[in-house]
């Protein structure tokens, strides 16, 4: 799938872009993709394309593309399917740069046509070099050029972040785009790609691997058309950034389905799975796990070593924690002599002071938890820490004990936390830690634990040079 | 270990309650404890026992409970473990039914002299059959009579509901309260059993099982002491309520975390999943599981087989709930004849119309999804419906179309769904409905896909009689 590199740039940052079938009724799909262009802040040109209206949103409206009289880098195509050739080819003539292609029903559909269709438009593009994202998409957003180029203005909402999203299922993106909402969670580019006419997972990961905004790879698959080139690729890169990959469509019933979805094989999990390690790409098993992971890699330091820290306000949510370290090869390490007899000195001997520390015995003391993180952070035998606190009337004031950690910003090791209080209570506070990238927060202990291995597992997938 | 059962009534229906080690300084939990009893909306009589103070919270302070005129119901105790015995003397003394015993330092120490205390203590309220809660506890919360007697105030912002959640460890109830107030999911009574002078998993099963007020109970376990009494107690009542648990400390270290936490030996996963299942206790792997099951058993219609539908606007979620399903033994199944024909009359050919369905030509025609959900609801081939449904900016109107389902609250198989939206969109619409009783919401549709095979799990599980 030969697309030029330039292309791939104006893909996401166009000067202007041609909505073609752009509309003022609701219904309409066109409509959709107008208020997601015209609200997201691009400050481009904005160029509808309808042969029967005159304006739309108060934007001068142009019966072809080819009656624009300046240049369009992207064309936004929302037609039926049947119009999309002829359509093609006029944007082709124009010089247009890259398209997006959210019209359905070419290679999934049932009938023949829909794959002639699809081959016949590869073809036309092929020629020209030009990246089409789709067929059977929502779209593509650019959150560092504001450019939404989708149907759903809200993926507007979403802050500039590092995670550079790519899924084969647009109800995927919808669902981790919501959850990242609700989370504050950063995208750098969110991109449907559909049924790939020529722009797959490689193509993404390639553009991806060189985008400066860009510092993790998340990935929602079912099928892929040519795993090699995308293990190819994700290998040429040897582990410059984590990429990290949930597939689905590994049953028999949800592989059928994917088919029908995506029109690919979808295949068995453990192939993937294995080829993937292989090629520095981390594997996980649900939207959650993808998202809470992509979170981490985005924002902490890497593990030099496969030793953590257990730091735990009560002691249920530590013991949770080990196990799932345990079960996963973490080790849950000893700490230095001078660590240890700093929590020996904080911690009366009635609970556990090793690794893993219950800190119940000074649970609302919070200098002495200051104290314990502060020396775990700093030991050098630990390569991760997990900090669990639980908020109760008596501990309020704990949370503000760990600004201690503000003042050295540029710490080495991963903090994941898992602390949590009624809504409204520690909000304010672990929002400013995570802005200060000083530590990730998950709602449970056991998905804390669950990054910390992937970041583990990263650690050694990403040695893949 | 024998207790009265008309105490354990009023363990959780007191009419007066002292708090023994009552306190006005906020460094001391006797403070917390007296926030959550006179905020709570306790409507019984409060009793702060404290020598030192005249007044506590505007109330009346008694030197001991001895010289307190009237009857004591409950006493709660939150004083230094050296001075517990002769309290608990003074108690029985009193007469008072039952005792919530906050302090630390019993058993869970290394030094022996704890386990001695608490052996000192097990004699004491042996002879009157007074339950007791704790030590080394939070409390305990019985939300349908505002008693909050415990030191934590949040809790009493909790919803009534008819989940009796056991825990042994009170990070993760105050962990899984905090995710609850969240989701808004209502409880029954919340008990930290701590350290179990009397009161353990056994005697509170025992006890939910009669509660009017409880409909499922989920525990929370590191260690037990006697797994026999408690497998024995569950069969007793031959699947009458659901028991889901979850439990740790099930590797080496979080099993030895696990001893000095709460002073038991935790043991292997496997042997308690293995003999829990045979008494109809589910076994569940994280908080989020244990309440996402907790809060689909507490409302949701029993399932009749395990033949469910997955009905998905977008393909992508579907085919990952049918990963799940498949790898767990759901069947998807086929539809009657009826519903076929009218999920095809409603779809194009375009998409997979046989279960699981991608309603993805249909997503933004609310019309169309009504119809579909509405014949497989009525599918008397299908025992389970899984429903996704992803917000875009053409289909906010659909989740109205849900509307349909309000006529017949009554309705007779569970509906599982994942409708997700941005914040403030769908949030009021997903609220009624669950309101109403007529579906379970869930923030991905692999937590919904896993809340159904546990719904499937616990049918099997509750044939126990």
């Amino acid at each position: 799938m030969d697309i030029k590199k330039s292309n791939m740039n104006t893909l996401f940052n166009p000067k202007s872009v041609a909505v073609i079938g752009a509309s003022g009724k609701k219904d309409k799909l066109g409509f959709h993709v107008m208020k997601s262009l015209t609200r997201g802040g691009f400050s481009g040109t904005i160029v509808p394309i309808n042969p029967g209206i005159i304006e739309i949103m108060s934007l001068k409206t142009f019966p072809s593309i080819l009656e624009y009289p300046h240049e369009i880098d992207l064309a936004i195509v929302v037609l039926p399917a049947a119009m999309v050739p002829a359509i093609f080819e006029e944007c082709l003539k124009k010089g247009v740069k890259a398209i997006v292609l959210i019209t359905a029903g070419f290679k999934e559909i049932d009938d023949p046509g829909g794959a002639e269709l699809h081959k016949h438009l590869a073809d036309i593009v092929h020629r020209s070099r030009v990246p089409v994202i789709g067929p059977n998409t929502f779209g593509m957003i650019n959150l560092h050029s504001s450019l939404n180029a989708s149907f759903t203005p809200e993926f507007s909402l979403l802050k500039k972040g590092g995670i550079g999203l790519v899924s084969q299922s647009g109800g995927m993106c919808h669902l981790i785009s919501f959850l990242a909402l609700r989370d504050e969670i950063g995208f750098s580019k969110i991109v449907g790609i559909g049924n790939r006419l020529n722009v797959d997972f490689a193509q993404m990961v390639d553009h991806l691997m060189q985008d400066p905004d860009t510092n993790v790879i998340a990935m929602y698959m079912e099928g892929i058309d040519n795993p090699k080139e995308l293990i190819t690729t994700a290998k040429t890169y040897g582990g410059k950034k984590p990429i990290v990959a949930y597939k689905t469509g590994l049953g028999e019933i949800g592989n059928r389905a994917s088919h029908s979805h995506t029109g690919s094989i979808a295949g068995r999990g453990e192939v993937y799975s294995g080829a993937f390690g292989q090629a520095g790409i981390l594997t996980v098993n649900s939207v959650e796990d993808l998202l809470d992971t992509a979170k981490a890699l985005s924002v902490v330091p890497p593990m030099k070593g496969s030793s953590v820290a257990i730091l735990s306000s009560q002691a249920g949510p530590g013991i949770a924690a080990a196990d799932i370290c345990q079960m996963s090869n973490l080790d849950i390490g000893s700490f230095s002599d001078e660590t240890q007899n700093t929590i020996n000195e904080i911690l009366p001997p009635l609970a556990l002071r090793t690794n893993p520390v219950d800190m119940g015995p000074a649970w609302y003391n919070s200098e002495a938890l200051v104290g314990i993180v502060d020396a775990v952070m700093q030991d050098e035998n630990i390569e991760g820490v997990l900090l669990f606190m639980m908020f109760a009337s008596a501990n309020v004031d704990s949370i503000k004990g760990l600004s201690f950690l503000l003042k050295n910003p540029k710490q080495k090791k991963p903090l994941i936390t898992c602390l949590s209080a009624p809504p409204g209570i520690w909000d304010e506070q672990i929002k400013q830690f995570e802005k200060a990238n000083i530590l990730v927060n998950f709602p449970t202990p056991e998905r804390a634990a669950r990054v910390m291995v992937n970041l583990n597992r990263w650690r050694k997938a990403g040695r893949i040079v």
